[in-house]
């Protein structure tokens, strides 16, 4: 399979939407499902379904539908959960705390190494084990310690200069929560969580604009 | 103008975006700015800018450019933040006290009024001046409140339980925390943060595989 094609951003938006669905048959037994029942539960079309998974190989068989933990295994591998994620968060604030004390993330192989907060009352202190340091040791830190992904949630006005040490540094991943649009080289890849824009999406949508699904 | 048309979903989740730089524009004094300049901005192409106003009207003149404040106040109008919303939140955990502790959605017109779990340890402590009720306690105040916007911030084993006593009691718009997709009638508006699915997007393009922007 070879995994390094073009891939619209759509389909791979939706892969972990599979993984979770995937992830719930396993849970319950479920050997195989076709792309009609599959598609029953995610809400997607059964032939987006064999769309989006004719990206990555041949899944599915005519007549018997798709084998669940080899599928699952397969997308497992197309979402890169075979390896293991080096994290540090920077912002300890209300978003960062929260994230850091959410354990699911390192079940899903997303290890927090290390926090980091420009605040002296937060430095010092432990968040499940992981102290949070002085920012000014962020790139210190980077230099002696291989990292996967900076999770960054400080205020916007910091949040670039927050960046360009991560990538300095080596960092490739950015999951980034400051409410701005981050400049990376193209070998970088950002994931962003605007909340506020997510919200305003809502009140958009309440506001009387119907929407149509295109 | 006429809001109540079909816009796609893609427009819409833009529409913050232009809110965001318009607003940026405004702090710094700008009267007008062509769709070229702002697309240099903001990173979508001058012809898609020009595309996605016109959905909502005639905003801009040939020649002139957008007059900044006028569109600022057109697409606060759009997204419907001329109005105050009434929110609850549901689920003090780590990501419910984030939001709640987040005082940027106030500023933006969302006034968060109540605040419920099921924790014991959890109620009748305050964030920021609201109380955490028990959750026990939902139904009757949304009976007795007008509420326009409920924030699911517990377990996704709770959340569609959750989110019916939410629809049943008159909330259109669900903001959507838990890591599962709720099932509700066409006329409530539902968005979700998926904080994990978000992290898999991140990993996938961390992955070798070279997205196109298609």
């Amino acid at each position: 399979m070879d995994k390094k094609k073009n891939i619209s951003m759509a389909v791979i938006k939706r892969l972990p939407k599979y993984h979770r669905y995937l992830s719930d048959l396993m849970k319950n037994d479920v050997d195989r499902i076709s792309s009609k029942e599959l598609s029953e539960k995610i809400g997607f079309t059964a032939s987006q379904i064999r769309q989006d998974l004719n990206c990555f190989g041949d899944f599915g068989q005519q007549g018997y539908g798709y084998n669940v933990s080899e599928l699952y295994s397969q997308i497992c591998n197309i979402l890169g959960l075979t390896k293991l994620y080096r994290t540090v968060l920077i912002g300890a604030g209300n978003i960062g705390q929260a994230i850091a004390n959410y354990t699911r993330f390192d079940k899903l192989g997303f290890g927090m190494k290390a926090i980091f907060d420009i605040n002296p009352k937060l430095i010092g202190i432990r968040i499940r084990d992981i102290e949070i340091n002085d920012i000014d040791y962020l790139a210190d830190y980077l230099k002696e310690n291989a990292v996967d992904i900076g999770i960054i949630c400080v205020p916007s006005n910091n949040a670039q200069k927050v960046c360009n040490i991560l990538v300095e540094n080596g960092v490739r991943g950015i999951w980034n929560f400051a409410p701005v649009d981050l400049i990376v080289p193209e070998d970088v890849k950002v994931e962003d969580v605007h909340l506020s824009d997510s919200l305003l999406t809502l009140s958009c949508l309440l506001n009387d604009i119907e929407s149509s699904d295109s």
